[in-house]
């Protein structure tokens, strides 16, 4: 199911709500393939929630097939149960990237707006603005696939290379 | 997958080291049916690591037929790499149990304490020594598969309701 020549799929794993972004091209070409939200039933208990989420998972992975999975590395929480379940979240969906043969990179939520809005501070909305633009969509209605998006943009332009190569030339990440 | 008559599974979650624990019989009759780690390599990448999980969780309910799975509630932990990581095991035994259509029940470290060793505020050490006693087992030498048997324990007690019971009765739990 990987294909290099596929789009990078971004994801922003949560379990009542899950954002996904793909995009497809290089550098000024980019495009956006897909984007949403997948949202699991909160009528139903947390382990068929989860399951529910990994088939899911598994279909866009099978659909897509993506050259990698791009994903944002959560430092810091509010509180236990948000990591626990964005732990839960994520969990999934690395391990259906690893079955499927398709590579997993991390970025720092510093490192995407880094990539995408140009400085490491910029805040939720703009680095949401900047993703459309680039993209030539409207604002997506969704900040979760919005995000997935961004994660997807940050690693199609080479993100944490980019970040190495910005760090060693002395520009600053603001973060 | 299921199976009512089956034994019950209790998990430890984590991702270097998952520990297991089935206990089957009833009341005073309780009798280990299958105890362990799952260690995942190092030397591999988070992905890999986490399908490996999910593969060696999906083998363990398929050859116990568990009639349930118990897994220790984490309500706070030390950081939240650590809840992230736990989450991300967590989220796997949680899937593979819902696909298997084995029921999962939670319980809060206190529960597990009070079930095991008759006090919530019970240390460690006491309840792996009350797991081994009632079990008939030397001590285990992991201690996450001992942490897993005893929340099996505690299921195969009646849990939660065992602590509701003793709440409605007036008898606190120390937690």
């Amino acid at each position: 199911m990987f294909d290099p020549a596929g789009p990078v799929l971004g994801i922003d794993p949560g379990v009542s709500r899950c954002g996904y972004g793909a995009v497809a091209g290089r550098g000024s070409s980019l495009r956006p393939v897909a984007c949403g939200v997948i949202r699991t039933d909160p009528a139903q208990e947390l382990p068929a929630r989860l399951a529910d989420l990994e088939r899911e998972l598994d279909t866009l992975v099978r659909e897509l097939h993506p050259a990698a999975l791009a994903v944002e590395r959560v430092l810091f929480q509010a509180n236990v149960r948000t990591a626990m379940s964005v732990g839960q979240a994520s969990g999934l969906a690395l391990a259906v990237a690893a079955r499927a043969g398709v590579p997993v990179a991390h970025y720092s939520p510093n490192e995407v707006k880094l990539a995408v809005a140009g400085y490491g501070a910029a805040d939720k909305e703009q680095v949401q603005a900047m993703v459309a633009r680039l993209l030539g969509l409207e604002i997506p209605s969704s900040a979760d696939a919005a995000d997935a998006l961004a994660v997807a943009v940050c690693h199609a332009w080479g993100g944490g290379l980019r970040n190495a190569v910005a760090a060693a030339i002395g520009k600053e990440d603001a973060s």
